[in-house]
C-alpha cells in the first residue's frame, strides 16, 4: 500500500455514505472504495457471529484493491465485529465509528462531575454495550441512557425526510423518555442518523450537543493517515482510481442504491458494481483451499 | 413423501408464521417445518436474482426432511422466485401466497363491472406486478391501486401494535391516498400484515373487504393436499416429527425469533435451530460437486 492507495469504507447499506461525505470534505484527494451490503442489510437486528462473517467476507473480497485503511462505517458492525476483524486482518489498519464518537461525546460533556450521555442506535449496537464501555473507559463517573431506535434505519432507507410527521413522531417516541432525565450529550450511534441530525437537535434543544459518529469517524481516519504519512497528495499518480474518485460496490440492486445515495452524499454517483452474496462466499471458499506455495 | 411427511413453510423472517397459524387452524394434525431467513431479511427491498438464490438454498437445505408440500409464505419471494423455484424443484409441489390472495380478492369483488382492487405490499412485490397479473388474469376489466408500504414490516418486527399512534399514522399515510378513490377490495399483500388486519379494516371502513393473503394461502394448501390424498391423519405414525408438531429453523438469533413468534402464533414455540447462512452456501456447493451414481 502507498499514499495513493484507496480507503475502504464498508457498511450494511447506505448509512456509511455519511462517513464518505465527511471524508471527502476533509480529504478531497482521497480515493475511496465503498461497499454496501444491501442484500443482507440491516445488520442492526442480527447476531455477532453473523455480522462478523459478513464483514470478514467483504474485506477479503476487496483486499486486491490494496486499501491503505479500512473503515467499518457501521456502528453495529463496529460494535460486534471489530476485535475479530482486527485479529483476522492484523496487517491492515482498521478503524470504526464507536471510539471516535465516544471520545467526542466525553469532550462535549466538559467538566460536569457526573455527565449524562444519551445514545440512540440499533438494537444490536445497544445490546453490545460498546458505547457504554467506550465512554466509561474515558469517564468512570458517567450515567448512560441507551435507547434502541430500530425504525430509524428503514425510515431513512425509505427516503423519508424530517418534514414527514411520521419521522418527527418516531424521533419523539425514541427521544422523549430520555429528555425526562437531565441529558448532557446525545450520541447518534448509527451512521444513518446524521441525515436526521437537524430534526434530532430541534427535539433535544440547544443545550444538548448532538454527536455525529460519522463525522467523528472521518476526523479520526484523517488523523491516523496523517500520523502514518499516508495522506494522498492530489498530484499523485496511481494505477487504480483517479484522485478523489469514489467507487461503489453493492450486493443487491445497484439502481436503487444509486437513486438513494445522492441524499447521503449531496451529489450523484456512478452506478455501483454488483457483487452478489454468492460471490463473497465463493471467494472465501477459494481462499480457504490448500495452495502450493512457490519456493 | 407420504401423508405423514411435513409441510415446509418458508419466509424471510416472522411473517410466514401467519400462514402457519392458519394451516394449524385448518389442519391441526399436520407436521410443519418452518424456515425464517432472519440473517438476510427483509426480502422486500431486494432484487429477484438475490431472493431466488436465497429461496433455492433454503429448499435445498431442507430437502432431507422429505416435505410433501412447500409453501413460499412470503409475497416478495412468491412474486420474484416462483417460476425459477418450480423449475429447479420440478418433483416437489410448491405453492405461494399471491394466486390464492388474488383469487379471493376477485371473489370478494363480486359482480361489479369494473372493480377497484387496492394492494399494499413490499416494494419488491409491487414492482414485480405479480398481483396485477394475477388479478387481471381473472378479471380483465379491473382497476388496480398499488402501494408499497416498506415501513410496515420493520414496524411489526419491532413488536409495535395497532395501539401505537405511530402504527396508525403509518397505516393512514399508506392507505389514505387509496381511499380518495373508490376502493372495492383491499389485499394485504405481505404475510406480516395480518397482524395489523383489524387496524387496517378500521381505516378502510366496513364496506371494503380486507383480504388476508396468509389465510387464503393456507386454504389453498389444504385443498391441494386433499386433492392429492396427502392430508395427515392424526393417528399416523412417522419416523420424524410427532403429529401436529412445528419445528423451526432460522439463520440468525433464535432467541429473538422465539420471543417474537408468539405474537404471530398466539402460543410459545421451542427455540429454533440456528442455520448460519454459510451453512446454506456450503451445502449448495457440496451438492454441486460431481457424484458417482451407483449402477
Amino acid at each position: 500500500m502507498s499514499p495513493s492507495s484507496p480507503i475502504l469504507v464498508l457498511d450494511s447499506g447506505l448509512g456509511g455514505l455519511t462517513v464518505v461525505r465527511s471524508l471527502q470534505a476533509l480529504m478531497p484527494a482521497e480515493r475511496i472504495v465503498y461497499f454496501g451490503d444491501t442484500a443482507r442489510l440491516p445488520y442492526g437486528s442480527k447476531g455477532a457471529a453473523t455480522v462478523t462473517g459478513f464483514v470478514r467476507q467483504i474485506i477479503h473480497y476487496l483486499l486486491p484493491c490494496d486499501p491503505k485503511h479500512v473503515v467499518i462505517a457501521c456502528n453495529t458492525a463496529t460494535a460486534l465485529a471489530m476485535p475479530a476483524i482486527r485479529q483476522a486482518f492484523c496487517d491492515l489498519p482498521v478503524s470504526g465509528v464507536i471510539e471516535p464518537g465516544a471520545k467526542a461525546a466525553v469532550a462535549a460533556a466538559g467538566a460536569k462531575p457526573i455527565p449524562v450521555f444519551g445514545v440512540i442506535a440499533t438494537e444490536a449496537t445497544i445490546r453490545s454495550k460498546a458505547y457504554e464501555r467506550a465512554i466509561h473507559r474515558r469517564r468512570h463517573h458517567a450515567r448512560m441512557l441507551l435507547r434502541p431506535a430500530p425504525l430509524l434505519v428503514p425510515i431513512i432507507e425509505e427516503g423519508r425526510t424530517a418534514a414527514d410527521p411520521l419521522v418527527r413522531l418516531a424521533l419523539k417516541q425514541y427521544l422523549e423518555p430520555m429528555l425526562r432525565h437531565r441529558l448532557d450529550v446525545l450520541v447518534l450511534g448509527c451512521t444513518h442518523y446524521p441525515i436526521l441530525k437537524d430534526a434530532v437537535a430541534q427535539i433535544v434543544g440547544p443545550g444538548v450537543p448532538v454527536i455525529d459518529s460519522a463525522e467523528q469517524c472521518a476526523q479520526d481516519v484523517a488523523l491516523r493517515l496523517r500520523a502514518r504519512g499516508m495522506c494522498c497528495v492530489p498530484s499523485q499518480a496511481s494505477d487504480g482510481l483517479p484522485a478523489g474518485e469514489l467507487r461503489t460496490f453493492v450486493t443487491d440492486d445497484p439502481q436503487r442504491f444509486k437513486r438513494l445515495a445522492s441524499r447521503f452524499l449531496g451529489v450523484e454517483i456512478d452506478l455501483p458494481v454488483l457483487v452478489p452474496p454468492d460471490e463473497l462466499y465463493r471467494q472465501q471458499r477459494i481462499e480457504a483451499l490448500p495452495v502450493s506455495i512457490p519456493a
